[in-house]
């Protein structure tokens, strides 16, 4: 489909604007991490949430979870509450809730700008970029490419440039470029000059976590004892599901709790693969391994910050592929968002899709799993923007057409919208305009029109007419041409030059050095 | 962009299954009209919905409605409870909350095939099809045209075929190659042969509604009598905001009462054009407009059914264009249908976009604006499936892509996506599969992968090499492919032979009689 992709650019209508350097590419909505004013969705009753809690106990007591880490399973020992066996670990509901009660309900995470702080648990909800894809699509070359060192910084500016994404999870594409040992560092280097905001690592091994950990202090400008007084940045594992934590996960999760920082376990639990058919056990099973994480970070430092993931969707049955935005996928969100309120554990979601161009179908999908998120009150939306085939692909297009759906949601949650008070309720401007004219000229209408309502930066509201006489642009390469607006437009954030000198020496140190070791 | 539409459709990979006639076009849900398990999102407090509350009413009674109507100025006058003033009727709160009261909170409209009634009120929900557009976009022709009773046609066999669809309302576009003042009878012949759902008749003069209530009456084969036992069809009317009900829309209410059919009233009222630049005041006048009308209906008729409509969305303060599925949209019908409840009125809202074409833009402000139907809890959407360009164009894939959209919520309703009986916890399932195998071959999986999960008729979840093998084919060329196959597939719902010719004689003799006077 390059033809097509080619075809698409070229009849964009705004080429003009490509390169207007020095003028800001959008109007956006300024910096402000959103809170949920609405009444979680849930479908669960009492009773059901009961169950689920009794069926994710169930697995930890009758069944447990191999923890492929002797680290990890010396610390369980340790606890006094598990009953090993090998790598199986089992235990009580009693000593899980016990541990579960010691991880704070709200906490927060400060990246080196403290401005873009966020805040994890309540009403806050904080959205963050697509993270690991393999592989980049965008309308230039048309096609499904391997991910470069270029695509991921082009991704890092846009996480940046946009005011609604809150962190900045994985790498936005894997940079296949870079050799696998120095690539965290590469990464990391231009993560942390090109971002101002909230940073993760990857659990891949020891030298990639804890070079990590020293790369965000140093960034930050941190003595080693101000980076451990709260968290600075987050890790998420994934479980290897069914019933799984494997060696490198578990190493960096044990690494990343001694050392304060945040932690967050997700398991990748699709119903009728890894999980039960049923989206109830899928649930389960989830919180099961995401529970016994958080009480091996609870046993090393009582108080971790810790928060749970949901990413239970269900599968193609036909095919086995994944699907994402179904509707099973918005009720296990929601039901896992019933179930982290009842743990009193902050919760992360995704903005996921399973289409592979950001058409139709991808917007369809995104969106739906976008709002179930905001709906379980979730606390951390993970590949909010920018994620195509089932997180096989990163699109700058996509992210642009997401980011355009992620400050509908900000919006949405704006309380002034449904404000009733007397000047909103407007009886004098109703009764001044009667049955007659209209509100446009009116003093009512002059004194809000401009913050009143919403205003897209890619919708586009024109009437057919003039938007074909434009050049009749389909939303994809609109996004396509803002990406380019945005790129040519982009600004670093601010850095001391002793720090960012000081990062690269770290980062040619560690080269020199040979990087991390590549057999995991 | 013709050329662009040519090329796309070209692209289609699946151009040899156009004209499958005999097999099945879709796999799609049964008929099953959803009903609505969650609870509403209401972002309204208490108070908030009285401050909405006294502003309709202060509108109502100290400001006025303009009823451009004699017959229905004389029929509030009769009621004792109006003041009136040449064409301005003011109420008192007492005397609208009485008569509001005296209609029902629940009720049916039985079409000819009685197993597609459909239920108004409580959590019962109903997708109807675009109405009213006068023009018309496929990928075939690549631009706007002017509609024609051949589109018009298409579009009614589509709003048969998809079980998604509840109801049929008006002309899915308009018919302009058949003159104006027997339009009416053609599209209606055409709508109550090629469908057998809930049919909708415009309020444009008095032979057109009497028209359209004959012929239903005959398609049903109904006495007179049984005709007007209970609701068999119905008519949305639209204010002429602000604060006027005209003519035609009166005389065809009036009238309708009068024969016990269904009554919704549905004021289109743009927040900064024909109503306050605030959402609150935007609701507050379209909820007076709409109730004045109830009211009418009720002194015609004491337990007339009647609905409120709600068409409240915010125009760019740009252009003045029209904006739809933004947040204030999604608001301001989440507040109506507060409101709607505290009336205890049945409510419609819509599913609608300002987008031209059916690309990323159309689906989530689509997306948008049905979901918060749907967390209104109205019971009649409008608009579900085939709505562009704020309702001036009508487009068969949109209609497609909507459809997969309509059944995602129907399926999301399904309360066993949530279920928690212990076959749903499935913890045997988990201790079988333990920590190596997977779900796919176990008999718990095998007793449940063929209901288990949402199946999309569009939603094309291959990876991207298959999908690009297949062609690498968008949603919206998918949807092309899809709306031919349909209408290669279409059958017409059964209709007794002798109906179908005293339809068709009733049609011949008011052509004969010269239709309806079009000077409306």
């Amino acid at each position: 489909m390059a033809a097509e992709a080619k075809r698409r650019r070229r009849g964009g209508g705004r080429a003009g604007n490509a390169e207007r350097r020095g003028t800001a590419a959008i109007e956006q909505m300024p910096w402000s991490p959103p809170v949920n004013i609405d009444r979680p969705v849930e479908p669960l009753t009492e009773e059901g949430v009961q169950a689920i809690h009794d069926g994710a106990m169930r697995i930890l007591e009758e069944i447990g979870i191999e923890f492929l880490n002797p680290e990890a399973i010396e610390i369980l020992r340790g606890s006094g509450g598990c009953t090993i066996d090998g790598e199986n670990v089992r235990m009580g509901r009693d000593f899980v809730m016990e541990m579960i009660g010691k991880a704070p309900e709200q906490w927060t995470i400060t990246p080196r700008n403290p401005a873009r702080e966020i805040t994890m648990g309540g009403p806050h909800f904080n959205f963050g970029n697509v993270s690991s894809p393999p592989s980049y699509w965008d309308l230039t070359t048309g096609r499904k490419v391997t991910g470069n060192r270029e695509m991921c910084r082009n991704l890092l500016k846009l996480s940046q440039y946009f005011n609604c994404i809150h962190f900045v999870g994985g790498y936005p594409v894997e940079p296949q470029d870079i050799h696998a040992s120095v690539r965290h560092l590469d990464v990391l280097y231009d993560k942390l000059t090109l971002t101002d905001k909230v940073s993760h690592a990857y659990c891949l091994g020891k030298e990639r976590v804890e070079d990590v950990m020293e790369m965000v202090r140093i960034a930050g400008g941190l003595t080693h004892e101000e980076f451990e007084a709260k968290p600075h940045m987050f890790t998420n594992i994934n479980s290897t599901s069914p019933l799984k934590h494997d060696y490198p996960m578990l190493d960096g999760w044990i690494r990343i709790a001694r050392r304060n920082q945040a932690l967050i376990v997700t398991p990748f639990t699709l119903a009728g693969a890894m999980a039960p058919v049923t989206m109830a056990g899928a649930v389960s099973q989830s919180l099961a391994e995401a529970l016994c994480a958080v009480v091996l970070a609870q046993v090393i430092r009582p108080g971790a910050c810790c928060a749970i993931g949901t990413f239970t969707s269900n599968v193609d049955m036909k095919s086995g592929a994944p699907a994402f935005g179904t509707p099973e996928y918005m009720r296990a969100t929601q039901m896992t968002g019933q179930l982290a309120r009842f743990y009193k554990l902050p919760m992360r979601a995704s903005g996921v899709c399973a289409a592979n161009v950001p058409d139709g179908q991808a917007m369809w999908e995104t969106s739906n799993s976008l709002w179930s998120a905001v709906q379980a009150r979730a606390n951390m939306i993970y590949h909010a923007a920018g994620w195509l085939e089932g997180g096989l692909i990163a699109s700058p297009e996509k992210f642009v057409m997401d980011c355009e759906i992620l400050q509908h949601i900000q919006r949405y949650m704006d309380p002034m919208i449904t404000a009733t008070t007397p000047d909103d309720i407007a009886i004098e401007a109703i009764r001044e305009v009667g049955d007659q004219g209209h509100f446009f000229g009116i003093q009512h209408t002059q004194d809000r029109y401009t913050t009143a309502f919403y205003q897209p930066f890619l919708s586009d509201w024109r009437n057919y007419e003039a938007w074909e006489a434009a050049g009749g642009i389909w939303t994809a390469e609109r996004a396509h041409q803002t990406y380019r607006d945005i790129l040519a437009n982009y600004e670093e954030p601010p850095m001391e030059p002793a720090i960012r000198e000081e990062l690269a020496a770290f980062v040619e140190r560690r080269k020199a050095e040979g990087g991390a070791p590549t057999d995991f």
